[in-house]
């Protein structure tokens, strides 16, 4: 059973902006990272899932708060967990922080679709991984 | 009196993943250029808000849904406008669309700071054009 | 005949990096922008290259000098020219100005590949405009 | 001494487009990640030359070949090692495999300059190791 994952990620300067900080968006490109490692752990990926499922996942919504800036060369933990689950879509929580201090954290709202975009149930093998 | 402000987006090889659309953390790079380019419309820029009045416009939160995808060399609409606003603070609501078509929405609560961070008073040569 | 293309580029905060200038990498994706523009110029695109003529245009080499940085809010021009040519390959150089000021130039070998990635002659419609 | 440094980079996403291969302006990306590791692997980092230094690594020049694409979720090796040295300035060679096959490879020249731009010495703590 899946409670959290944790992967790491550090600042390098394509990921800051001259405000000083990782640019805001860049946090969205970490939790597709983070997902994507997820996916790996259970010896799974984005690849696989496609080519032997005929499935993607896909971002139906992401509602982020930015608590702390993050700065060049910090390396920042990401914290993922399922919070809610249907038959063919799920939501996931994912936190940032650096030395235990909270960054940012969202709420992904993911749905596994075929490559026609239509809502599919979500593969068994990833399913069993997701409660 | 600022009711919506709308300004365009051509989709190039740098926003697109390999699922063949836009990567969907690209949307909001799109936002913040349109929210650059409103402040551009009323002759006011990043930098002269820091530099003349020692003011950053700051992310606090965004919350953006995902209706359709868009693809390469798409060109798409950026339509902003403010929804609430508070002494130094508002929220934006920011749509996309293609050919009049929703591809995404999202609201983003913006706060105006101090270089320390602190949020402050929305500068009035700003505040005048978010009613 | 093609002489010598122009297009702009903002630079918004996605663009720079916490050393307070644009990022090294995204001179290229300027260039690449710059490419598609001289494209929709002469009504062609990507896609149309693709769909009618089995066409891409990919980068074989990048050869770029860096002279003097940009900023949050510069309005550079792309000066982008055709300076050799083969039946399946061309060379570009692409110059970046600010206010008449060379901020980086380079050269770089494209080619003409089918869907397998092999070389395929210049298609008519875009040789034309190479010369 | 310093000979080879490697380090790995995992593509997602965020690194590909829709030719389904990573962007090609993103092979830069990866190759300061890499240099910045290879910082950090002798316990220096940009912020710390910055800081205790006052030297900031900037680059000069960068030439690339594209020898064959790489794909989402590969997991490719960068290879870095220094090529030639001035007082104030060095060439790296950086080579991306994937399975011992060559992806890329670029020649990069890189300048310590201070704050205000000026190349300076390259600081000892860097500069035995770039022999």
């Amino acid at each position: 059973m899946f409670k959290e994952f944790t992967c790491k990620v550090k600042i390098y300067y394509e990921d800051t902006d001259s405000g000083g900080v990782v640019y805001y968006a860049n946090y969205l490109k970490f939790f597709e990272r983070a997902r994507t490692e997820f996916l790996n752990s259970i010896n799974l990926s984005n690849k696989m899932l496609l080519t032997n499922h005929g499935v993607l996942i896909v971002v139906k919504s992401c509602n982020i708060e930015y608590k702390k800036s993050a700065k060049l060369e910090d390396e920042l933990e990401i914290i993922s967990s399922v919070i809610s689950k249907t038959k063919t879509s799920f939501i996931m929580k994912q936190v940032v922080k650096l030395d235990q201090v909270l960054i940012s954290e969202a709420e992904t709202h993911l749905v596994t679709v075929n490559q026609e975009g239509k809502p599919v149930q979500i593969p068994k093998i990833l399913n069993d991984f997701l409660d």
